[in-house]
């Protein structure tokens, strides 16, 4: 059965609308590489009853992926705060190397910390 | 029927999990602000049917909500880009006023850019 990488990134949006079979399942093939057989063992049900659901929490995933659009809106915003903290990388050179303003100094760590903690949140 | 503030912000979030009718019926209740009568009339379906979609559908966006806390979470990345904002601005006026640095100035715009497009994500 064709392992969907995406599928293990969409669990850690919508992993909470599976139900906890369906969320194992996944959990245990994807992240912890398991074969069916394995995590049929530890969930006591079937290798058959396992791909199915795979297969039924694979296809919840991309339906709530194309309903909400979470992990694509998460993706951009990542984007834009790694540039935000680019650009404040190079404003912190800049003033230590040339102007040494403890202002800017001071707005500069709280950014951080903010840009910081917005990096645990999404 | 008393209206809960949050619902009509949980609907931007989760309106398209919803049925269209009961999308309908909470965005003409809550954001036009339409009495259950005059709803059911454009929806052709009775009063109680429209108090019937509401009902459901306010629940479904509140499990969602605990399910999933996206409207929190953004509310809190919100909190953080402002706070960035805030500081962003405290740097360019101190730039602008001491020390003039064109590179800082750059830097600086297209941070402001950057998060103009985040507040359009949010």
């Amino acid at each position: 059965m064709a392992k969907d990488l995406r599928v293990s990134y969409l669990l850690d949006f919508y992993g909470e609308l599976l139900t906890e079979k369906q969320r194992e399942s996944l959990d245990c093939y994807y992240n912890q590489d398991l074969s069916l057989g394995e995590i049929g063992e530890n969930l006591n049900i079937t290798r058959q009853g396992v791909r199915d659901n795979i297969k039924r929490a694979e296809a919840i995933l991309f339906e709530m992926e194309e309903k909400l659009g979470l992990a694509k809106k998460f993706s951009l915003i990542n984007d834009k705060l790694e540039d935000i903290k680019k650009h404040i990388d190079i404003i912190d050179q800049r003033n230590m190397r040339v102007y040494r303003s403890n202002d800017i100094n001071e707005s500069i760590k709280v950014i951080l910390k903010d840009l910081d903690k917005l990096d645990k949140l999404i």
